[in-house]
């Protein structure tokens, strides 16, 4: 029933209907938890082999390097080069890190705001900055602007990513907005693959600030769904460097959602001016990361081809629990006429597209009935989805029928709070 | 031969002999690296077991947690737990982080410069910030003094630790002194425990500045050599609470140099404020630590008395070392009259002081006869020893005819500039 076209009888038939289906849920004293991007069991266990792989003194002892002892700040050469292969930029400007890419961009982010940027060394601090957010985006990017007290700004997204004409415009005019947090590649939640034309554009455009740095989040770097590989996308670093902006991208990725969350290996990119600022932090914070961890992934992997052979299995496993949640909306919402919902090729997340200002109210009710979904709003700078309509679907953790279950439920409530918005609205 | 004694003609026949022990040393073309307090790999392989206490995908699940997913940005409760016994500090007031408390320390002064201590929250930033730094000390405390750009003011130290007296008259009258960095145990590099009195003082003195912090890094909290156990000192946690100043020890620790530096945990804990302050960064910085890694700790060690007996195994492999430098320094200078060395009872290091003006001279003598040792002047704030005698000596990791080797080589150098230097004093 498209709800935009039905009278006001209907709907009130209708959310009758609704409200008994959901009182039926909320009587299975449900207790299902779909509110982050976690791995599911079957996929941590793909990773088996990560943890034995070594298993005796002698085999922590690599190419005259024992990861076990301090050394090697930059991180261990083989995983460096293992990163650099998965990330397409020369090894020498490649930091193997710590367990996490957070962290890493969270300390990138602290340098430029107290020390300034590489080649410009001009703090952020005590002065207005801004920063350009593609929206929906992922929550701890956000967190982190909040923190140190940055300005987002939100972008909203097509299907080719950030919609360039307003970046540019943006970054092009006010000397304030310093920078821009992206997810290229099946980005965190809408799916969406940066297009080339949309690299090239961030690569090349003009901007006020001088040392205007996008954090290039290549978090799903090689996590598809479909199509039986990942998604190319422009490289940025040689895209930059032919414009001769080489020092605007800092580039992040992890093994995260590949081997084991917060178990993963972290790593950073840039140019070679990036590379020696990141780093001379780095070489006070810290001695060395966790090199045992790092030869772990390099024994395991051995190289860029073995970690897609890796990922084929994860999509084996999570690919069907996206259908199943697709499936299912189209079900239920397919001819709703109101609702929208991302078909992503790859990544962790579905991004759902409600009834304007029902967002909050269907996830509260979610919860009421035991299905708990990542905060309404979670996905928009300060938590405020201007429209009040976007949620976060994360598939991958619970199993299918669960998974079926807090679907079923999210469905219910989402056309509940759609159809009694419509009645209020008629009324 | 008291050197202090000798005229200068014995002088000048002494510094020949040593000329021509120094020029056999450099006929030998050694290569020996002393440079770092790094476990040797004997001690490393006490660690094995570690490597496959999780072998299996259950073995990762423990108390309830998957330790291989995302969750518990504060640590594995179990770790945690492990952490409040060795520091004997309440569970509740611990975190345990990533591979580094070094790390852990540079984020915290990051705060503190940035953000401001909790419960006062006004950034050091911007203003004139002195640290009181125990000498000689640890090379990485004064980076991060020096990156922060905190003035240090040398404390000398005595048996009991940092002169009491200088400290409290410097914290208690100027404000701008904010705090201290301390190695409470087996101080690096003299070896030092600070005694009851000492830590007492610590914790009740009035300090001008009221978020007067001291980094308490006990890493050295388990690591004796002698004695059968490690020493005992004073709770500073119990007793800044005592005296009301129960926000003034951040307190630092890891497994470094228990299990694998790098591939270890490090952990903090601190007062409720602290605790709470701490983790307002943490949250937003990381989503979770290694928690793999923390509960191979765990599940190695069990307990603190688990830690314990391996650290007996520790010092059965590297008190014999330590004797020998001892025995070394004791035949070739033991009545030379310009040198004296600690004679640690824990800890990583031997701390020698020569004849003034000589260290850095020396250290480059050993260097050209192929021996590295730590700079000269690194144990002081700003590598500047203002007397340039101070050498801190490393002799876990050589192998022991290696490290005999080094400690005569560096016996000879230490000599012949002392004999060169009053020849010149003479002259």
């Amino acid at each position: 029933m498209d709800i935009l076209k039905a009278d006001k009888q209907s709907l009130e038939k209708r959310l009758d209907e609704l409200k008994k289906q959901y009182e039926h849920f909320k009587s299975l004293d449900l207790k299902l938890d779909m509110s982050r991007g976690k791995p599911c069991r079957e996929q941590l266990a793909l990773s088996e082999g990560l943890l034995t792989v070594i298993s005796h003194n002698d085999d922590a002892v690599y190419e005259g390097t024992d990861s076990r002892n301090y050394s090697l700040p930059l991180g261990l050469p083989a995983c460096r080069k293992l990163f650099a292969e998965m990330l397409d930029v020369p090894v020498s400007n490649v930091v193997a890190g710590g367990n996490s890419s957070l962290t890493m961009m969270f300390d990138a982010m602290s340098q430029l705001v107290y020390m300034g940027a590489a080649g410009v060394l001009e703090p952020w601090h005590g002065r207005k900055i801004k920063f350009l957010c593609p929206v929906p985006g992922y929550d701890r990017h956000f967190d982190i602007c909040e923190y140190f007290d940055i300005e987002m700004i939100p972008i909203e997204m097509d299907e080719n990513g950030p919609k360039m004409d307003i970046v540019e415009q943006l970054a092009g005019s006010d000397p304030s907005v310093k920078g821009m947090f992206c997810v290229p590649k099946y980005s965190n939640p809408g799916g969406q693959t940066y297009s080339d034309e949309t690299i090239d554009r961030l690569s090349k455009m003009k901007t006020a600030a001088p040392d205007f740095r996008i954090f290039w989040d290549n978090a799903y770097n090689v996590h598809y769904l479909t199509g039986g590989a990942p998604r190319k996308i422009v490289n940025i670093y040689e895209r930059c460097v032919l414009y001769g902006n080489e020092d605007r991208p800092l580039i992040f990725t992890s093994t995260s959602k590949i081997t084991m969350p917060g178990a993963g290996v972290g790593a950073f990119a840039g140019s070679d001016r990036n590379f020696d600022w990141y780093f001379k932090r780095l070489n006070v914070q810290s001695i060395c990361a966790d090199k045992v961890n790092q030869l772990r992934h390099v024994l395991f992997f051995k190289n860029a081809d073995g970690v897609l052979a890796h990922m084929a299995k994860h999509a084996e496993i999570i690919a069907p629990k996206f259908d199943m949640v697709e499936n299912i909306l189209e079900e239920k919402l397919g001819g709703c006429g109101f609702a929208s919902w991302s078909k992503p090729e790859g990544g962790y997340f579905i991004s759902f597209d409600g009834y304007p200002g029902c967002a909050k109210k269907t996830n509260l009710m979610c919860k009421e009935a035991g299905v708990a979904f990542t905060a309404a709003g979670s996905t928009f700078p300060y938590k405020k989805d201007p429209l009040d309509r976007n949620q976060r679907i994360a598939p991958t953790m619970p199993p299918v029928s669960d998974l079926k279950t807090a679907i079923e439920v999210f469905a219910v409530c989402a056309e509940l709070c759609a159809v009694e918005k419509r009645i209020e609205e008629l009324s």
